[in-house]
């Protein structure tokens, strides 16, 4: 704790498609970052998308020439003995398999200082197996990103058993000091949070389109012309409070009977995911959007998406604080 | 067919809070209006907060003086001889009772010229029951909308078993050139697609806080920051297109197993909507919002999806018709 008014340090295990992500949110907070990958060469490719993302802000004015040198010289790639030496915080994004994510985290628990935390990118494994029998467990988290996290600030968190609320704490405010919204989670369930309400409303989805209800283009455009213009500025209570003047509780008071008859008849059949399912979404897909390309989509999609941040910034409700890791001054 | 190059004429039904984001749609697009309600005065109080609506909007800059003279000079309050006489179009908003709908309907029915389509608000009530043996029973539609119609521009439309594809084509031209975006169901179903799926994900986001794993503020932090964001641009099936470099295709066929697995876990109790669960949500609610009130929560939402709708506006990846009745030559 004797770094008041120094840079976070953060160090990166792992870096693929997610842990790159993570290069950029911790970069553009202004934390040094050392980035560390078992596969060679890896570590710096990653570097270089993150140079050359650096370039393209600056070219669209997005970020002056000066910060984008400062990042860049912040962002460093390194041997495993020496990347994770003096971090406050270590984002492990490795592959998705029970053993591969333990034999990193015992490593991770021997190369770095007592005091770090160190969190995993895990989506569906539970961080209890990963950490156990580890002296170093009661450091160790979930810290599940929406992908990518430079977009998405939402976050799942969830610590082992041996966490204790002072740990907690601090890498809640490590992760919040670089504009992050951890969420935690009290106990394991599968998929978590974020994935399990948006597979709820898939599996509706998928049920009325092959049921020949409306159609794939239709469905979307009542969420995204619809319910889903809402939901990128309150969540589904947020919402249900401002649907009646009296908010919540008047609203599910009035609208009982309708959504218990609603909720009853919801379509919980599970999809099969097969052949003639993916075939028949897809076709209608691409119907949907014709001859504009996944990759013009996403870029489209990713950019809306960073406006639409900047005005909830611009305009936030109630405030939260802004993403530098230098205004913070207790980790 | 006669009226090409003219203004649309529209009647509405029915001028409680439904019915008064309808003119506030119909008379945006330049619509000629009229209102009439059953209930002494209520046509007139319409009225009125719609001018005064029009003064706020001319306050804030966002029409010119003259534009909300020309659409304060379209919308007038008649008696309902007069109201329907020669409306191309007529949206009911009426009590949300099968009755009460149907006697409506026999006097649109009467009053209106047989070329005339005639849309129900209703959320609930099947039209074909509705409709059942009214002679105009073939140019009656639901026309549903996601209140305010203002702002969500997309809505469900279900013609009776007697519309021709003609008149449903009419109809969704109709609807089009005010800039909604309605969409066919093929079929009745319990709370139709918008409501179905809100309440597909309000299901799982209930359960997840009632069992104690997360907090309101916590599931609405994963929606608002996260997985919300995107829907407000791409709904589930788009989303799911970009989520892989091959598209839907890839990414379902990837992650079959994942979204199997969570799909056949999710929590499908229905939640019970006693007082017990309506205080404990209440109460998280309250805490997350803290001083804030609802109304300053809806208007910040309001002004938050009206500038999210002008942005998709200007950058929209496949170009949709603009808003205006004048440039429908065609109804």
């Amino acid at each position: 704790m004797d770094n008041e008014g120094l840079a976070l340090r953060v160090g990166i295990a792992g870096a693929g498609v997610i842990g790159r992500g993570w290069v950029k949110v911790f970069a553009r907070a202004g934390c040094v970052t050392t980035i560390y990958d078992k596969k060679p060469g890896q570590a710096e490719r990653t570097r270089r998308w993150f140079l050359e993302d650096l370039q393209t802000a600056v070219g669209k004015g997005l970020i002056t020439k000066s910060a984008a040198e400062q990042q860049a010289y912040n962002v460093t790639c390194k041997a495993i003995e020496s990347a994770f030496l003096e971090v406050d915080y270590v984002q492990e994004s490795g592959p998705e398999e029970l053993e591969t994510k333990r034999s990193i985290f015992t490593e991770l628990d021997e190369v770095t200082v007592p005091s770090a935390i160190i969190g995993s990118s895990t989506s569906a494994l539970n961080i209890n197996e990963i950490a156990k029998n580890l002296p170093g467990s009661k450091r160790m988290i979930t810290a599940h990103p929406i992908n990518p996290p430079y977009l998405n600030p939402a976050m799942e968190v969830f610590p082992t058993n041996s966490v204790t609320p002072q740990t907690l704490q601090r890498a809640l405010q490590i992760l919040r000091s670089v504009g992050m919204k951890p969420v935690v989670m009290t106990s394991f369930i599968n998929g978590y949070i974020a994935a399990r309400l948006q597979a709820a409303l898939m599996r509706e989805a998928i049920n009325i389109v092959q049921r020949g209800i409306a159609t794939v283009e239709g469905v979307d455009t009542m969420v995204r012309h619809g319910i889903g213009q809402r939901w990128a500025f309150l969540g589904p209570f947020g919402v249900n409070h401002t649907n009646a003047d009296g908010g919540i509780r008047e609203y599910y008071t009035r609208y009982r009977r309708t959504y218990l008859e609603i909720m009853k008849d919801l379509y919980d059949e599970v999809p099969r995911f097969d052949t003639a399912m993916v075939d028949a979404l897809g076709e209608q897909t691409d119907q949907m959007f014709g001859k504009v390309t996944v990759k013009e989509l996403v870029s489209w999609r990713d950019e809306r998406v960073a406006e639409l941040i900047q005005s909830k910034v611009d305009s936030e409700i109630s405030p939260q604080s802004p993403d530098a890791c230098k205004e913070e001054k207790t980790f």
